[in-house]
């Protein structure tokens, strides 16, 4: 509502995110950017909004903050079989923003962009009295019809994880101000890795093609790996049953568990995991872990999709395991 | 940060944005929409910010929020000679949200999404410490190649305006908190006209097909006329002469300029009409005022395009005028 012009708006973009821009953002001098999906391809879409105080730290370095957030958006292209294209940013920056800390934050920008192969096409930087608030809307392209949904996974199907889970969550608790007890009894190349993970998500993006090729069904874990495979039972119609133990932890997450066993928890349903969980019909799994094992990632089994409806029964060490809280909820 | 869980996103999208999807919006329910252009069409994506505080009153009606929120990012996309296909939302709730006003928004968006043919495919729900924040990324198609840019204004081309400028600048005074006192001069016919067009702009997505076929530059009026001209010209490498005179304005914009002739400066510079600036070939201009009229848009003449780039000459009662503020920056 002040009307005080504050110039650097164009600067602002001309020195930090034109860069960082690929041919759909026409220079990023345009109202507006450009897809253009090859013959027989359509867009995915997904949106993430980020606020200082809620999803990350303000202090966290700009760089981070700028990784995470748009690792989290390719993190839904990978899951939905998409190869990104582009994505455009709204940024809401508080007062007493410095010129350094954007530069940082545009670096660490076209660092994940880069490394995702997904250029800036477009956005808007505004101005807010509140907390930074990023809002990151990206899009990938799939063959017309083959985007890998929620709602696909079928009794009999094989239910997989990539990489490893709760390190993010764990990783929060080391990086976090209030440390609890065990993170003293952690070495410092774990507390190091924990940290890594919970602030640098790697999205992915090299299993997109073998998901959209054999995947019945896939999400993102990033509420929880409970919480999440309960949504994405929900969307399918289908139960689960899930044997904890095979659920796969890192080593410095072994380590955390060790000296806090309450911790298997919060790794089950931590959430800022940021891996992959899908469903595949037993006959493409012997396809897909190829693929993956191509790519590099690791693909856990860790259960199977069954009829009863919206039910997922956990098993640990032989036991059935409930969950009452099912998944941490940014919200 | 905090891990309390706030239950209800779920809830909420199902009933307050579910009924503003469309099929590309999956029933909002998978982690990402889909946008399936036609054959030989590409999607023109922008993206606009607003921040309660900043860019509208906090205690504005939800629904006009809402309204103009998606309403600023038609106009870009009307502005390109695009057709609305779709949008996604992303949403920081302030403590202390209720559900009336989520529902009062909510209706005020689909108000806005239908009579723009622009359905709700994805976006994203958190809360914030802050002031209530906004981001909407909308998407339009246009044949391949056929986007209407800012880049293309050529000497000898027509300088045109849709619609009155300078009601949303005027009207911002007549519905903040420090009205001016020229406010009480004017009838309450008047003073509901401009707050009006201040709260509700009226995208000119009818005017879009007219443009994309025979317009060579255009962008919507958001920053002041003089300001966006300037912007217009830059991109194009090119200069303008404009006659003041000639810029349309409401009754009521007239009414406020005469109790107080200096209103005349803020009309043509003060931001938020939401009209199109748009520059034609003589040859063009022929057909470009039929379509116009055909879709009830008044398109006014106010000036040429020169070849003195990135030099706009304004003339007002004969005599030069200068402008050593051009726009209003919402940054």
């Amino acid at each position: 509502m002040s009307e005080t012009e504050r110039p650097g708006e164009f600067e602002l973009i001309a020195r930090h995110f034109a860069p960082i821009a690929g041919p759909g953002g026409l220079g990023l001098v345009d109202d507006a950017g450009l897809l253009r999906p090859a013959r027989g391809y359509e867009i995915v879409v997904t949106a993430d909004a980020l606020v200082a105080g809620v999803h990350f730290f303000p202090d966290d370095p700009p760089g981070s903050i700028a990784r995470k957030a748009l690792a989290v958006n390719l993190s839904d292209l990978a899951a939905k079989g998409a190869r990104p294209e582009g994505f455009v940013l709204a940024l809401a920056l508080p007062k007493g923003w410095t010129d350094s800390w954007l530069a940082a934050f545009a670096a660490g920008l076209k660092q994940a962009a880069d490394a995702g192969g997904c250029p800036l096409i477009g956005g808007d930087t505004v101005s807010t009295p509140g907390p930074l608030t990023l809002s990151i809307t990206a899009f990938g392209s799939v063959p017309a019809g083959r985007m890998v949904r929620r709602a696909g996974a079928k009794p009999g199907d094989l239910l997989l994880v990539s990489g490893t889970i709760g390190d993010g969550a764990l990783g929060l608790k080391v990086h976090g101000p209030d440390k609890p007890g065990w993170v003293s009894q952690l070495g410092e190349r774990d507390r190091a890795f924990l940290t890594d993970r919970y602030l640098h998500p790697q999205p992915r993006l090299d299993l997109a093609a073998a998901l959209q090729a054999h995947a019945s069904a896939a999400m993102d874990v990033s509420d929880g790996l409970v919480g999440d495979l309960a949504k994405l039972l929900k969307a399918s119609g289908a139960g689960a049953e899930v044997d904890l133990d095979a659920v796969p932890l890192s080593d410095p997450a072994r380590a955390a568990i060790m000296a806090a066993p309450a911790l298997a928890e919060l790794a089950w349903t931590g959430g800022d995991d940021y891996e992959i969980l899908c469903t595949v019909p037993e006959k493409e799994y012997p396809a897909l872990t190829t693929a993956a094992q191509a790519a590099g990632i690791a693909l856990t089994r860790i259960g199977f999709v069954t009829e009863a409806a919206g039910v997922a029964s956990h098993r640990e060490q032989g036991r059935a395991r409930d969950f009452t809280r099912g998944s941490f909820a940014h919200f």
